[in-house]
């Protein structure tokens, strides 16, 4: 019948007590040497290990970033007889195409150039499967499988590969001649490795309002144009103007394999930072890859065509076709910074204590069930209260003596087993 | 007066200690049970759905990718009066604008070609509001808002829309004719529907240093580069060659509408993998979105314009304009590889341990506070210590009859509750 | 010796037991606020701190995104001896290079034209400083470095610098005239601040299958082209058409700085999403900010070059070499989703109960080391239990009186601690 002055204060006493569980205070060797062996090394993994080592105590963010690129270099070709290589130069507008791209850039290597190209009728290549019409017709209106314009009806004799009949077809023409087979030109034609690129790369970790970028440690202007990278140095593993053929080779290429046929070269910055040093050891790292592997032809190398249009006195439309191969540059950024923060901390920390009961249930199991004294520390550690309720699981004449609350009667007389 | 010599048998003797709390064994068919179905609920949340179906032993880490496309088909247009389009060929060079992008690309599905323009005065497009001067003035020098040029001032006839009066302007001319609308020409004037494009995908896993391509499956060049994506098939739902009118059926969108007007489709790659099994097992699923929606006719369909320049005889520049409708195909890679990783292994179990204490909690409460034999169990379990400051919450008759310090004194003599 | 039966009763009641741990309530003014105080901030940073202020109950995803950007605008240059840019208007087609890109586009601010270039040979310029052969001599077929041709090998004359002796090169001549610098035309010559820029966005998180767009909050077509981006406003901070001068100066940059020069600036369209809160809240916000810092000239601003090629007459190559200065925009789309997911809510639930164990080990520390009645207390928290093999620390007189297993001899009997 608690009163409410009694509430009150029972409620007021709350803040006035503690709990503490109450201990059996064991010394035994052999299991305090057990208890004392996983208690450390649970302690050893939490912080030499989840906390320290890997920065348990930070919270993480990506990196957000973008890319400017800008390629110089001059190549001279004197290749007489091939068209559109015969004493000429190129340079960035010329093989740069298209001149900027998001995160990417390419460079041509080699090149096949058809010169003069108009809309008409003439033969397929004869390279085309579906252009061969030996033994079958050629469809009016139907486009050549993998091929360079529509069908138009004839089969006509090839002027490139005399013997073969090939469909004749409505295209640009004429076709791009790929001399037998579809593979680059050998030597590659352009020689590029001595071009440089600039790559400019702006980063941000936004949870931590951290701005970065990649011109770092230089003084001056004439420096950083001067620079070139190199990876062993540590002023210009820094520098963010590289060689193409420097590229090439990092990534692990022949410079000459790759020009033949292109390629496709992943240029990664990493940015791993740790923001708990100053912000200046926040550096990025550079490497690279080559994406294109060799095993099917298809998926070798890299190329695409483009044309250059014109226009003819009588106002007909006049195309230069290119196969360019080339590499492909793509500037890819990855990378996270990690600061220090609270919950991580603690939330680590708290489940780490919560592994440090496995020190107790093993040790308890030692002691309760495989030293020879374990019925005495059994005795010791546990007070069996049979409930009114209770399941019986043998006669109870081998357990204790304690019979419930009826015994509660007899509480302050006889024997008691805790 | 703690001799040294004693300070270090101490100190070592922690290494043989054990510290195990003891415990009240009650037998109760009532609060067992609870205490089991709390304790299997959170086992079965922690070890059934925590660790294995959310995969809470696993690290996770994000796909880094890097994009590679090639689109081939040839088309034929022959719609007489139509300039630009009355009897030709497109080609890859033709209707890829630009030739290369990184992420993405681009095929033109219908164009409108303004094919002879020079700088020059004209009559401005009498569709475009601003341009309209029955009711107002032409400024001179100001530019006509969404117009084609800068107003001379001079307001004249449109020689498109008789009895129209439009601003006179200094453009490239004559303008864009819209033929009454800015509305593509119906029905799409380039059968693209059998265009193919190859998607050459390289990816990275980088916390687990793992690389993968999607040109997986195939033995040689010819099966290749002869599959067809499938997403049916168990072999050929791998295949990187897909079908451009199969990419808009898949988006849910009929090829016949999205080519007249454009649209923008997502070819989402994703990579969810799982590390711990075979690597052969990480494989790219494909899947397709028509991200432009119809609300609005200025977010609906995808245009844009480009032109091609020429010089006639006498040096004076020449371009011809292309309204370029078509699909821009945005390819996005996302995905997230998992592999067994001690450290969330661990948090999660010591996190879900902690969590067991819920079942004692609830358990107490129903012990203590709720079964008839409460004051005999709250008997059992606590050992009531009062404190020489504690704070009095009633006439303490009704406590336990230990006195707190004073007590010690007669300890082993009289009533104990323990 | 259990019997079989026995064996099964004992395992069937496991399930009809509960073991509650014994308790020391120790009733002390200054234990029990020390103890509350510290169980109050470790629940008030568990539950206001890291469960709700750090949404500590929710899951997070990371933003997926596509981007398509369209130019809308049309200016006159009329600069009388300029070459290329007296008395022409300039449109999209014009100024926007190349036509589309994947998350970026570029305006051109500034040009520098060198219209009628054929390949042969001619000077270099002479602030090019490889080029300079007044004390070197000119080594024929070397590329000149930083320069725009080839060496031929002949000491010549400049044409632009009187007195300056340069190498002659073979490349598109004449070469592009800086006019004494390579500093872009002041003031910026195409006057592009009024052009404006329509930015489609669609994002995903695909954890939670949500899909968003930026065109939000517009009723029809109408509204949605005449809008413009306003971020002091509630309605027009979500209009997704943007003036670029106003992006510019949003950056924290004056248009005419940027226009003269060029530079890069990202547009940040960032993405926080509650998705416990109705989809709707979820909406972009947009910031921007500008990459390209002047410390380093190179450094600085931005430009690229690109050619339109022609045909003369006699089939020559011609072409306009433009050095294009203007603004490269790169948009970032960023952010992260959150939403209600139990796995973390208990993860940090758990970790934090773990934590109140904190609690308890400082009070203990309290009451056992530093209170007066510190013996008292730690004889009624310990029962001092010596195993056979314990490790003796002292004379253990001054230690309790059970002696161990024997002692459970005469249990029921005599004295004991409890």
């Amino acid at each position: 019948m608690p009163q409410p002055k009694a509430l009150v204060r029972s409620a007021i006493g709350v803040f006035f007590e503690y709990d503490t569980p109450r201990i059996v205070h064991i010394r035994s060797k052999k299991v305090g040497i057990i208890n004392r062996l996983i208690q450390i090394t649970i302690l050893a993994y939490l912080i030499g290990y989840v906390i320290v080592w890997r920065k348990g105590y930070q919270q993480f963010d990506n990196v957000q970033s973008a890319v400017t690129t800008k390629v110089k270099g001059v190549v001279f070709t004197n290749f007489t007889g091939i068209p559109g290589l015969d004493g000429r130069v190129w340079d960035v507008s010329d093989y740069v195409v298209p001149p900027q791209e998001n995160g990417a850039f390419f460079v041509m290597t080699n090149v096949l150039v058809t010169p003069t190209q108009t809309q008409g009728t003439c033969d397929e290549d004869p390279t085309v499967a579906d252009a061969r019409c030996e033994n079958k017709t050629c469809t009016r209106g139907e486009p050549v499988n993998l091929g360079n314009g529509i069908k138009t009806g004839n089969c006509i004799d090839s002027t490139v590969d005399p013997g073969a009949k090939v469909c004749e077809i409505y295209a640009w023409c004429p076709v791009e001649r790929a001399d037998n087979t579809t593979q680059a030109p050998t030597p590659a034609l352009l020689g590029s490795e001595n071009f440089t690129v600039f790559i400019k790369n702006n980063i941000e970790f936004p949870k931590f309002d951290v701005l970065r970028r990649n011109i770092l440690g230089f003084d001056n202007d004439t420096e950083l144009s001067s620079c070139r990278f190199d990876p062993n140095d540590a002023r210009y593993k820094l520098c963010p103007i590289f060689g193409l053929s420097q590229i090439v080779q990092l990534a692990g290429t022949n410079y000459s394999d790759i020009a033949k046929g292109g390629g496709v070269i992943q240029v990664i910055i990493n940015w791993d930072c740790n923001l708990d040093l100053d912000v200046s050891e926040c550096l990025p790292e550079y490497s690279f890859r080559r994406l294109d592997r060799g095993d099917f032809s298809i998926s070798r190398g890299f190329n695409f065509r483009y044309a250059d249009h014109y226009k003819l006195e009588n106002g007909t439309g006049q195309r230069t076709l290119y196969k360019a191969w080339g590499i492909r540059f793509l500037v890819s950024v990855q990378g996270q910074a990690g600061k220090f923060f609270i919950i991580p901390l603690l939330l680590n920390f708290g489940s780490g204590i919560a592994l440090l009961s496995i020190a107790t249930v093993i040790c308890d199991i030692v002691v309760l069930y495989l030293l020879k004294a374990r019925s005495y520390y059994k005795d010791k550690k546990y007070l069996d209260v049979k409930g009114e309720d209770a399941y019986e699981v043998m006669d109870d004449r081998h357990d204790d003596d304690s019979d419930g609350p009826r015994q509660r009667r007899n509480a302050g007389n006889g024997e008691d087993n805790s």
